[in-house]
């Protein structure tokens, strides 16, 4: 327990002790917090306090950065005994509790706090790791025939994003303009989008990367993980399906990428680690597990249209149901000697579980347009309209333990 | 003429005064230098000198950076005077000659430094402008009837690469491994690549962006680059076949990519720009160019094999065959908005020319190992073998002026 009130349904309680970036008005100054229930906490203040002492760790330095990566770079052994650190510094029994003037200064009513991109992303990797997702969307691009790739259940697809353009929770975007195929057989023509659609993902943020021509090994891939966060991975379908052939995704996902502000230690998610789905044919030995390293994270997506007053819940899923794990998607990324760098961003691809309300992004809800969805006050949707909104959320739950991510909004407004 | 002796033969006459990062034993500190035949002229000693006075450059703080970005975030108004001011310090009218102390600090030897990659480089995208190239490779991987796509004589064809693993000219490249189909229709197997290839390409520096949502205009786009560099796009062949549908190349290319230590700026290219290739269909109205807008820059493809103890010439290309201009592959880039930063890297995709021995890579050349190369000594190659050095070399000529690109040079070592 906290001294610090957390409600029972917060992501936030302190089992999670996730990291972000915060500025305030009195304080704009870019620096490391943590958050517990509706607070941010500045740990910058705390370790100027000396109150942050863990070996390997010169808090005071590494948690006035404006992003996470100094920190991040300092690898498990350092993250493990603070996160226990500051653990134990907000729990009840913290002599903290009665440091009044230092609890008035560190520990900020999240309305007062602005996040910001919690890492300086060196590299964006998007993988594609949800057999579902893949196999619904192979049939509307490529035919039922063509659907899953021969090569798709022997390893983790993959692709490079653009890190330029991942922005932090609660950033507007405006609709990207490309060209699209309007009238199918015709030329392309130029315009904004006509089918803004979104995709429900989950990502991890490098923590330790590999040299040049070395590999991360599977069974400890884990430990180069800093932490998840939640990821809308936009995509303009119209630009998408145009461009795609033969090199893949471009302008159609590239103008914009958003991840939800708390980074989520995979500490903190150790105790939802589940099974995964059963992989056929078996992986080859690089890919091959000795553990259980999936998580089961509840996951859901809402929508506000422009013309309604609250978001209405469009789709429930799991990143359990992901194919591949994130350790086979790190391995494999380095399995040819590709280096990572602290601050990577590797995501997982669109979340989709079994059933149709499961579906991670609107191209599967409606399938491709051919029918809508039905929200709150009877509005529908085939694709995003301009000014409407998407949050995704994701938490885990197990025997009274809440950890979660909060929320990763974002907004779509007119083409400029 | 200059007062440093440049033989008439040299990529580096006072025409080109390019721009790269050094250290030396004597001060390993990376610094920003010029070059001029065979001496690199340490920037940062003449500007601590006082001797490079622009309006807007802050000379001495901005040429002791260890890479080019801060410079190249200066912009044109910038840039265009002090090429010209370091042009004038250099030539033979210059005051500089006389001061040996200053010369003996600053004028080095071109043995006597070492290079190290030009620029922090944020995102690396590499695009497909070739149409000899694509049309090549479409027939091998997919047949006559699908080679050039549908969406090819409409925009510029682009991927996102891998910005970690971009290394200076020099650096030694273990073969990468990786799953790869040995036997046709049978499962892929786990190892080294078994068709090591190269990409001869050449690539432009981002020096100003964009912001996030806005767009870059097709005939103000050359004023957002600061220059142009060789790229070996080192691709393992097998590797790429296997794993690129439906997402594109990741592995089979980001196991490394090698630039050339100098950037040629598009200032000193200015006098080399030529019309390019005749566009059918007519571009949508927002890649029209108003000017010409490709250069013509003589390449060379030189491969030396482990055995062997000479380069043979193996392809002769130009990069005015690219069919999409550097000018509309920016403006293509952002007209979604996406936003592009100093130090972004572009790459053209394999420049190949109308004939088989203008073709960018092995892959054509030997048309996917159907035939062999002839080495001098007798020596064949189809793919590359371990040890075997490749040299991409780039320059243009006109009216007696020479400036080029010097020698983007790389080793395969055997996979680790």
């Amino acid at each position: 327990m906290s001294f610090i009130e957390v409600k029972p349904d917060s992501d936030f309680s302190i089992h999670n002790i996730p990291f972000g970036v915060i500025s305030t008005a009195e304080n704009p100054t870019r620096r490391v917090a943590t958050r517990i229930g509706d607070y941010a906490v500045d740990l910058s203040a705390l370790a100027q306090a000396g109150l942050i002492n863990v070996p390997g760790l010169d808090a005071a330095k590494v948690f006035a950065q404006p992003s996470l990566n100094l920190y991040m770079s300092l690898g498990k052994a350092v993250w493990t005994p603070t996160r226990l650190a500051i653990q134990k510094l907000l729990s009840s029994s913290s002599a903290l509790r009665d440091n009044a003037a230092l609890v008035a200064q560190a520990v900020l009513p999240i309305a007062k706090v602005q996040t910001h991109l919690a890492a300086e992303i060196g590299d964006y990797t998007d993988f594609y790791a949800s057999k579902e997702h893949a196999t619904n969307v192979g049939i509307m691009f490529r035919g039922k025939e063509n659907a899953l790739m021969p090569n798709w259940t022997h390893l983790p697809v993959g692709y490079h994003g653009r890190a330029s353009s991942v922005v932090n929770s609660g950033t507007q975007l405006h609709r990207p303009k490309g060209q699209r195929v309007v009238v199918k057989g015709e030329d392309p023509q130029y315009g904004p989008s006509l089918r803004m659609d979104c995709e429900l993902e989950m990502a991890f943020l490098v923590g330790t990367g590999n040299a040049l021509g070395s590999s991360i090994d599977v069974n400890k891939a884990k430990d180069h993980m800093f932490g998840v966060v939640l990821m809308n991975d936009w995509s303009a379908r119209d630009i998408q399906a145009w461009e795609y052939v033969p090199l893949g995704p471009f302008l159609g996902k590239n103008f914009g990428t958003t991840i939800s502000s708390w980074v989520v230690t995979m500490d903190a998610l150790e105790p939802f680690l589940v099974q995964g789905p059963h992989q056929e044919p078996k992986p080859l030995p690089y890919l091959a597990e000795s553990s259980p390293s999936a998580y089961d994270i509840k996951l859901e997506v809402q929508l506000k249209p422009a013309e309604g007053n609250e978001f209405s819940v469009i789709s429930r899923s799991n990143l359990k149901y992901m194919y591949w794990s994130f350790a086979q998607q790190l391995a494999h990324h380095t399995v040819n000697g590709c280096n990572m760098r602290t601050g990577d961003l590797c995501g997982s691809g669109t979340i989709s579980g079994p059933t149709e309300d499961s579906y991670g992004s609107l191209l599967e809800l409606t399938w491709s347009g051919a029918k809508e969805l039905e929200l709150a006050g009877g509005i529908k949707r085939k694709f995003l309209q301009d000014n409407d909104e998407m949050i995704l959320a994701g938490w885990c739950e197990k025997d009274g333990v809440r950890v979660g991510f909060g929320q990763c909004h974002g907004k779509i407004l007119p083409a400029l």
